[in-house]
């Protein structure tokens, strides 16, 4: 279990004479929090500059420690920083060329005159430009902020911490090359005809963080117009990581995939595809919930157009009534909703041997000590918790195979694979209810994605390439 | 002096006894070429296979070559490759993360949930991002690919290559995150809109081989939208440098800058740029020529509105005719136009102590050798002459100090700064008609460029920021 809270370094001024290091740790330890370093950074004639990093709970606490800090004898706290604040400055990727640059000749080749005749070979050929440019190894990650983690809308700006988030780990997990591509608007027609417009130099598109039920749209148009894959990662990331844990929790619990009765909470992005991968792998009985209750079919849903199609495949018992009402003998709940949506009296009922994916960010459906008492296998969002149902998970390697395929478009097929490829990193011998999902520390994930991605592309026929695997 | 021509790598598996390698040298001696390096790749049992990287003049030489090799005996040519297409493959930059993840921490600080605090910052003020993301070192480099070097259009895909080139041109000489966006639309609309979607990201704009004239409509647009320099690097960074190789020429020769009378040919994008810096700086007797002869006031030109507004600022004596009747007393020749285009006699007229600056790409407006006969100073737009007047002097080091102030727009005092601090690395006493401005290889260039950009920003108030410098 990793401790909760954020690292701080408080720079202390201190005379040299009687360091009360003593009273400093007490007052940290009073608040909860940790010493993680103590870092000198210059002694001068009567006094001592030193980094003090801590980790504490919340900003209050961290508030008060700075305030007795301030009140001890000989000490002055002259600045106080966030160490995630500290690791975003200047931003978080770069721009590296690939080849060198050490003679007249080298930038000959690279750039005039010799560029000239690569650039006429791709004119005549443009389908080379996979072989001699970045188009080979690049995605966009495609946002308009709208719907940024659980935040909400909050602008393109406002975005980019997470897109160079999620493009250093494209690149530390799967060597891709991701590069944020975010977008001034919230027009479904003007995301569309821009990422059309800058396509040509990428492999891939990554859409995320746009909100539904417009990325439904979004990515289906995107789809049509483009020969490169179009892959909404808050849908299908989701839908894979989420069908891989539920692979193994069935084993687990000595149940059919098929066979299972399932709720999902939160009808957004990812409940929509989730529901929908489920349904391609046989299993019938999915009962949809949102605010407006348990989706069902031939009833209208203004602004969810996507919510009328989808019901007339789902819930075919046409099940109504509270949550509690719904997973009455169900099976399974997929939570990708809101916190504390759930009360022990809700899940009480459900069939023995319970399934909980409690996903809701960064306070999940239910506690999951609570979760525990009344269900067999218990999945989180978060990493202090067993089980994290993470898209880290999925979206690296599964780009990686997609690049390596040079894949027209993504089938469905690529999902299954992918989620039967990630819940094969758990050895039969391993696999257990605190131990359903891999970390994400594992190397292995991204490496058997890939694989995966690679021959259902080909099995499908819209692989551009054979790689050897 | 470099010798022209393209380097080939040729795969030759030979046998063992009897290596005729003093038939490979007379043949590639006899075709003009060189050899540049021989490496073994193999021995074998009977054989061995070896790269022989040899520099060849023409497509047509090289040919010859593998023919005559594959005639000698023991010697079979296994394949031939191209070593500026090697440099290409896989393309020429890649994504690299400058944070490390390590620790689940060090995700949870990069990634969620400690970004999201990161991401609310940046969404109470927007002008965060400049501080906590990549804006703060990044430029997109913007292509319809429609003027791509002197080809023409060859579409987006095709531009990439140049743009990737560039790219690495940027981060090399001012360590600059420059980031290839190629369009797939030639429309001067969709080019503005698009570019303004996608800002946000970015710290500055920079437009690159778009055709004239709409190149210039397209930046005077987006000037206006938006709050980061938008730099069409095919105008300015070539007027910039050209100014600079002018303020030294002048004084090689010993004439005021104001007072020379100049004939510039071609003007297109880097013509008409040129003529417009050159008018800033005082220079009054400008003639513009193009394929209609001279531009002179109150005249219509159909397709060029440009060319009917610089008119009336231009070609005050409203000369016509010929370029040699153009060119008779004329002190400067700048020529940005085509192969071939002045004859000595156009040039003999000339008044003394003539400029000659002709930069045809790849083949200059007329022979070096030749201009050198008739004139003082003489420039091109080549490696392997003296005075090579290249836009890679400019433009890393002027979107350093764009960046580095944070600068809202560009503004012609910044031009001026960047093209006085180009010419100043050309010291007085190395000053000469074979020198007057410095390689590209010269780390001073971009230093020097970057501190009177950002000095003029700060004056012309457009900073944001003022760096110690």
């Amino acid at each position: 279990m990793v401790q909760n809270g954020v690292q701080y370094i408080i720079r202390l001024n201190m005379q040299r004479d009687g360091l009360p290091f003593r009273d400093i740790v007490q007052l940290v330890d009073d608040l909860g929090g940790d010493i993680i370093a103590w870092d000198l950074v210059r002694a001068e004639d009567q006094k001592t500059i030193r980094d003090l990093t801590v980790l504490m709970g919340t900003a209050e606490k961290l508030q008060t420690l700075v305030e007795k800090l301030s009140l001890l004898e000989g000490v002055t706290v002259e600045n106080v920083s966030d160490r995630t604040f500290l690791m975003h400055l200047g931003g978080k990727i770069e721009i590296r060329p690939r080849v060198h640059i050490k003679t007249r000749a080298d930038l000959s080749h690279v750039y005039t005159p010799g560029v000239a005749r690569v650039v006429e070979a791709i004119a005549e050929d443009p389908a080379k430009a996979f072989q001699l440019t970045m188009k080979r190894n690049t995605v966009a990650i495609v946002t308009d902020g709208s719907a940024i983690l659980g935040l909400g809308n909050r602008g393109p700006k406002a975005a980019l911490p997470v897109m160079e988030g999620k493009a250093v780990l494209f690149k530390w997990l799967a060597d891709v090359d991701a590069i944020p591509i975010c977008l001034d608007t919230n027009d479904v027609d003007e995301i569309v005809e821009t990422v059309v417009r800058i396509a040509p130099a990428f492999g891939g598109i990554n859409l995320e963080d746009i909100a539904a039920p417009r990325c439904f749209e979004i990515e289906r148009r995107l789809s049509e117009r483009l020969d490169i894959p179009v892959f909404h990662d808050d849908q299908h990331g989701t839908a894979v990581v989420i069908l891989a844990g539920l692979i193994n929790a069935a084993k687990v619990v000595g149940k059919s995939l098929e066979s299972l009765r399932i709720v999902i909470a939160g009808m957004g992005a990812a409940g929509t595809a989730t529901t929908e991968l489920l349904l391609h792998m046989g299993v019938r009985d999915i009962i949809g919930y949102d605010r407006v209750g348990a989706i069902v079919a031939d009833k209208s849903y203004p602004g969810h157009p996507e919510w009328e199609q989808l019901a007339q495949k789902i819930n075919p018992h046409r099940r109504q009534g509270s949550l509690k009402d719904l997973l009455s003998g169900a099976d399974v709940f997929i939570g990708v909703s809101a916190a504390n949506l759930l009360s022990p009296e809700d899940i009480q009922g459900m069939a023995p041997n319970a399934i909980l994916f409690v996903m809701a960010n960064p306070t999940p459906e239910i506690e999951p000590e609570i979760a525990q008492l009344y269900a067999k296998v218990v999945a989180t969002g978060r990493s202090d918790y067993p089980n994290q149902i993470n898209n880290v998970l999925c979206f690296p390697g599964f780009f990686r195979g997609v690049l390596d395929a040079r894949a027209k478009r993504i089938t469905v097929g690529m999902k299954v694979a992918a989620a039967y490829a990630l819940a094969s990193v758990v050895k039969d011998e391993e696999l257990g209810p605190e131990y359903i999902i891999p970390s994400v520390f594992n190397r292995e994930v991204s490496e058997r994605i890939a694989k995966a991605v690679i021959q259902a592309a080909e099995k499908d026929n819209v692989a551009r390439r054979s790689p050897k695997i």
